[in-house]
């Protein structure tokens, strides 16, 4: 009998034990954490099917990505599809992969510069066009903030909170990847991805009722279901008094259609309307006050010119960088990319971060990597290939050798003035030791010690193959 | 046998699993979490009552104030009384509500500019008053930094560290609200709430023995007690060294009276005693050195003045802003402050903050506030008023609608470069977009999209009330 | 029967208990915290001891260090012997206590401007040493980054991530003593203690074994071990191909002899090898481009300096301090550091620290300090002595009083820009306020209030001793 009652508030304890478990997990997340005894090359966490494309997450949550305070995205945009407009709460630099599209990013205070048709325009076309002017009349009128001209190769710097959208206008997948610094002084929030959308929503698996209103409310008591339109969250009577509408077409603003999801298929006529103005795009064009610093600013860079390569090796390769000297908004945002292209079998010279963690993205052929943490423990020690995505804590050493066909990569780093230190090669910093400290410090011959220091020659950073070494 | 053996062994499991329940608390409060299913108007934390007037604190411990990283106090000062010298770990924002009084601020390093009698105004009283020079003998030499003069309307800019009183010269009580901002660069120790008082104290449940030295040890094992001089942490014999006074003196530093608290009330005289010299007060006088950016810099404006309005509609109110351009100090603190009149039934756009955490602070009237997070949610829809307090989170969208009566409010900012993105009216990230992004957005006709763009005119976050919506 | 099940039941949670109870410490060291009910000196949590020398560690861990966010190393190393190269994830300010030496900063893209010997030099030994070139060959044409010379009373500013090494070519043993920042915007991994070495290794427990790979791969899966080359996580073929240099030579790269551990003896000669060029050491060659501000910056500055005293007081002692003003790297860094000497029974005001946390190292003598906390409880009273530890947490109000010996210090402070608000003295908070505020405020006439302003005089910060108190 005792053992019975005794049974019971085991299991009772058992259940509360359990339950507590739990608990723990209240910090997750929480607070910056590096336990990295060993990374991986990090899989996608979750995957959204669109209407017109598919969006990937790699989430904070993975401890690699954990520890750099990161998140990445992934974007495939298929033909005349568009990606809906959202906004992060943190800076992001995105990578077009693939395709070419069009982007907005509006800013708050901005001026609309942009018209459709410009009066000019206009008055030719209209002598030569008069019959179709009743259907163009909706939108001759319209302004809009400045649209960009995305292609692959390029880097797209967006800040935390600006909206922005994108259109593939071509024939291919327009496919995009994009690390958020969550880190970034820019997030007041927490370390946690988020992502808000103005319009669409992923599928979810509640019945849509009649009642909107209850439907909104009990959304509203539930956990986190995923990407949902702002504007869903709220009351309807407000929204069309905001915008001064009828409450029907207030709730267009609401609506998710499940069968849409984040990206959409688009009218076929779309592809013909939006252009951006190709000649000004990138033109600086200065004006006074605030638009002057950004408005007006730049927010695009192209990593794959070979004439502004910052390291070329014609035995190893070649390096695009871009920071906050050549994008002058990467100083406020803190963040900075490096696209590089190792022939087959060069290495990138081991070194270590001095200032940021880093993502890599692989876009083509394949390299053996390896990594090392602040005890001397190995890792890292894979051969990745396109696709797949590592993250490189700061001061962490690491080396990378090319295969056969090369290696092509993006990196995606957390500082918008990065600096490296390598450890071998002309600017290494064994090259800047004195050959005594050398061969005490090694334990060999002045003679092997001048060899280690010397042997690359003018080389850095990127090597080339090297057979004689073995 | 076996069973009690067992039911010991359980019993002692489960107060060994109960106090083991509180471990992970050790994790609440030490990183910033923003789990944010539902927000709501916060109530105090925790209220005490002095001899001069009322205290309260919402701590940083409620979930909303966790989220922004602040804390906030309202301090009520009864006509002649006085607020305590102290300081705090973070800046802080103060917004005089009510009354008006006398404000002191040092500054470690500043000159006593001050004196209460110059030597003109004291030559020209010795002759028609040499009958009291008796009395006055010793106030006539007294120097001190500079005291501002606060009145209803104020912001108050008091850096992290800085030490202030105020006192209250007025007839009607003196009423501030004060957000303070713990993830602050300049605040190095933990996230939590400290108050640091340089005179008085909250009263204790302990007896005050005739033992003093025994007394203060006791007091250093205990827990936090709440609000203490920082003088009754030392040692009376060193306290009595370092300011050269008899120990007997030294012990009136350290005196905790519990009947008085932390607001006194003053001797009589006190009140036509000191005065800021009020000609000079805010005018600039740029001297070399540090006082150029330091002990002259301006730490108040006033909120108040309708013709330095930043926003004014004539049918939906106006708003007052204070930034780092108007008050530079808040350059460096990082925050900023919004105050703002709603017009009956007038709407606050909806919108989002792109760089800080806000707390508003209703000072008059009511509106309905619905505020969304990141999924769509809605987390907010109340009616506030009066004194209510709540968080708004950065990036989350929010919008209000005032009620018949109109509403003003208060709301002070982590960030001293404060950045809304409307989505509704004139300067809209719709109004932003092609109306053929709109219309394949939203699933709606170009007319209903250029509607949703053009309805609202050239209004701009204050939006008039309009009926024609529904 | 069931009480037998039950027990085993009881048992297994009893055992799932307490392994859950592990759980919560997840967050230890995760995130700031600062419950300081009583401070003390620090120990150090390890030592290991090298060839060369002792290293001893005082870790994030300890409360203390963990409040502020900081970790402290003190090294000692013998006469012609070399602490190996290494870096560390935040910045860090050394105080050399004894000794004299050479060190070695290497910074990524800096020229190697320094040759052992100079052409002139050479073209000089030519004529007069012929006979000595042969064994000479090897080190002639050596080129490296700038040695310093460091001697007592030195403060040497590293960043966060750059490489340095030391060697004592004195007679005496070299120690120093290094306070780092784990809270600084320059490291991005968590806030532990790391330390990544180019060289060496602390002795380990396993046995070598002749196949290198699988040691390194068994290590990697280990925990942390300690100090270890990062040479050592490199595969040996990568390493040699990266250096263009045979296998067995890369080995030695790789090699960790436990018996040399982290600070190795040097072969004789080194003591005559490598001399810093004295005369350009701290010259200030202006340079354009990136050298101007990285390479050619100064980190070095002396604070034995009596003519450059910030405080002297006849009576009281002196005050010297390095800033971002004195030393412009440290506005970069966010670091500073003052060396002070208290004559006997002299007083440091109470005061407390308005921008940064601080770790007091002392170097001779004693003095009673103590510490008081936001509630006004006495959290340090302790004679402290030679070699003792402390940290004092912003804010925190803090006074000393010099033993019968005097009192000597070093404190590191977490702020480039430092700033002390006295609570007594002429540029005290008590000073800077109205006679009428102090007599309300402590209850004391106005005549008391008036001496507790001025009964210091002039004194300021350091007071004389003053026995009139008693």
């Amino acid at each position: 009998m005792a053992a019975k009652i005794v049974l019971a508030l085991v299991l009772s304890l058992l259940v509360y034990a359990v339950s507590g478990e739990t608990n723990p997990s209240a910090c997750i997340g929480s607070a910056q954490q590096c336990r990295l005894q060993r990374l991986r090359t990090v899989e996608p966490t979750r995957r959204w099917e669109s209407e017109g494309g598919r969006t990937e997450l790699w989430s904070e949550s993975e401890e690699e990505f954990q520890c750099a305070g990161v998140a990445a995205i992934r974007q495939t945009v298929q033909p005349n599809s568009l990606s809906l407009p959202n906004f992060q709460p943190a800076p992001m630099l995105v990578y077009i992969e693939q395709g070419e599209g069009l982007m907005g990013l509006t800013y708050p205070g901005c001026a609309e510069t942009y018209e459709l048709e410009t009066s000019q325009e206009l008055s030719r076309r209209r002598s030569s066009q008069m019959a179709q002017l009743q259907g163009e009349r909706s939108r001759r009128s319209d302004q809009h903030q400045k649209i960009h001209r995305i292609r692959r190769g390029d880097i797209l710097a967006i800040p935390a909170g600006a909206a922005h959208w994108s259109y593939n206008d071509g024939n291919e997948e327009l496919v995009a990847f994009a690390v958020m610094d969550l880190n970034n002084h820019a997030n007041q929030l927490d370390r946690r991805f988020r992502s808000f959308f103005l319009a669409g929503g992923e599928p979810r698996q509640e019945h849509m009722e009649g009642d909107r209103e209850r439907t909104r409310q009990r959304r509203s008591r539930q956990q986190r279901v995923g990407f949902q339109s702002l504007f869903s969250g709220f009351s309807e009577e407000l929204l069309a008094e905001a915008y001064n509408i009828p409450v029907n077409i207030a709730r267009r603003l609401q609506e998710d259609d499940s069968q849409r999801g984040i990206i959409v298929r688009c009218q076929e006529e779309m592809r013909r309307m939006i252009r951006p103005d190709e000649d000004r795009q990138e033109g600086q064009r200065w004006l006074n006050g605030l638009e002057e610093t950004v408005c007006t600013t730049r927010i695009r860079h192209n990593l794959d010119t070979q004439s502004e390569s910052d390291f070329v090796s014609r035995q190893g390769g070649r390096v695009n960088i871009v920071n906050m000297h050549k994008l002058p908004i990467l100083r406020f945002m803190d963040m900075s990319a490096e696209k590089g292209h190792l022939f087959p079998n060069a290495m990138y010279t081991p070194h270590w971060s001095m200032t940021d963690n880093r993502v890599v993205y692989v876009l083509r052929g394949e390299a053996r990597v390896q990594i090392v943490d602040d005890n001397g423990n190995n890792v890292f020690d894979e051969r990745v290939k396109r696709g797949d995505v590592f993250v490189i804590p700061q001061f962490f050493a690491v080396t990378s050798k090319a295969g056969n066909d090369g290696f092509e990569y993006v990196t995606i780093k957390t500082s918008g003035q990065p600096m490296k230190s390598p450890m071998a090669g002309y600017t290494s910093v064994i090259k800047a030791m004195p050959i005594d400290v050398l061969a005490n410090a090694y334990q060999m011959s002045l003679r092997d010690a001048q060899n280690l220091k010397n042997s690359r020659g003018h080389q850095s950073f990127l090597l080339s193959s090297s057979r004689s070494a073995s």
